[in-house]
């Protein structure tokens, strides 16, 4: 679309600034902000001053840029997983508690899964999310949970990627992520031992909203042994908290 | 400041139309969102369409508009409080677990606290704080200890401000509120009894980076009874677990 009086270009030269930033690299200096956005440096310190001025950027002592905690504020508060988040909260610490690893709350978001909440233990087995962290869909326990239960046009788009492997067990097979995800459908429960580490088992159940949709997926990390599924009634019963939570409305 | 080629006027669109949401009305028509952030509806409806394309916006079904999951994934992945929260999860839920009640962490933000992380028992006692709400600084008891360790011409700002009374007890007068604030200083914590709620008592505690400035507060809000001040080794000690946690970088 060509620019318009709306500012299509300046906005999306706000956008281009705040997809610079990434979890490995919080504070950027503005030539890096510039180069990561392919934007002139002139044209990138001018917007960085100006949202900067509004709280949606920082500046650190030393020159580096940041994400405004104003903008944190604004995206956390009216966002759309925060009554979800709210809702998850107590039985995600019930879970914690005593499973005593990972445990976590993921919805789809694009092509892939989004955790908006996570705790984990201190020396826990080995786990790659991370709060507003992101997995494929066809490797994650999560992942495969949500999968499973979208429509059939969405599997197939995914199923039909070139899918990373892993690990030996990450399944990347069409026909036998299909049969899968069958299983999950029917089970009720995703069970991918060694699917994106050797050594740890995560394992996902769906929660469901009012109209019996899924609309996330909670799940729990557990070393890869064979105590892994004596987690599986701790997680569905907390997956049935969640959901009995959400049809409550807000606790606050 | 004139409009620039910058965009700044279609920076200050944009925030306005992002300050037009907020916890109680998280999702709002396009005519509400013109009408509170001063567009005009075809400006505000423009905007909006662009900002869903980028999923900084979305729309539900039935049209309304909401904070699209995207920002708060940008928000979220790269904000300032995310290394705070992720240090301060596992001590919120152990104090969370012995006091039984809420346990919060806030920071200051513009000229209040800002609640960044929240714990919370269902049936626990009254709070009105909620995750990414705020709170004055001066009857809050996150925001006495923030405020009680800000630098005085901070200080002598807010407390020059008209102040809200939420209860008999919330302090007001200024002579008073100094004194306050050097047995904040003094004692190392803000015991805060029916301030905001006659029936809750806050207790909060300083959070010190690695240069021993404070840069949160941790808090409880329990029940105004005799038992309330036992809370207080528990909240020292995750305080102290907190400050450890941080020195020793992410655990991610």
């Amino acid at each position: 679309m060509a620019r318009t009086p709306t500012g299509e270009s300046v906005l999306s030269r706000v956008v281009s600034i705040f997809e610079a930033f990434d979890p490995d690299t919080p504070a950027l200096r503005v030539t890096e902000i510039a180069r990561r956005s392919g934007l002139h440096i002139a044209t990138a310190s001018r917007m960085v001053k100006i949202l900067v001025s509004y709280g949606w950027l920082s500046r650190d002592a030393d020159g580096k840029v940041r994400i405004g905690v104003r903008l944190w504020e604004l995206a956390s508060r009216a966002s759309p997983t925060l009554s979800l988040r709210e809702a998850a909260m107590p039985f995600l610490e019930d879970l914690h508690a005593v499973v005593g690893h990972h445990a976590q709350l993921g919805v789809v978001e694009g092509e892939e899964v989004l955790f908006v909440e996570r705790l984990s233990a201190p020396g826990a087995v080995i786990n790659i999310t991370r709060i507003a962290g992101r997995l494929p869909l066809h490797a994650s326990s999560s992942g495969l949970i949500l999968l499973a239960h979208a429509s059939s046009e969405f599997q197939e788009k995914i199923i039909h990627r070139p899918l990373r492997t892993y690990t030996r067990n990450t399944i990347v097979d069409p026909r036998r992520l299909r049969v899968f995800l069958a299983g999950v459908r029917k089970s009720g429960y995703a069970f991918c031992p060694g699917f994106i580490d050797e050594h740890a088992t995560g394992i996902a159940v769906p929660v469901r909203g009012g109209d019996d949709q899924v609309i996330a997926a909670l799940s729990v990390i557990v070393p890869n042994d064979a105590n892994a599924r004596m987690q599986l009634p701790a997680l569905q019963s907390a997956a049935r908290g969640v959901a009995r939570a959400m049809r409550s409305g807000p606790r606050i």
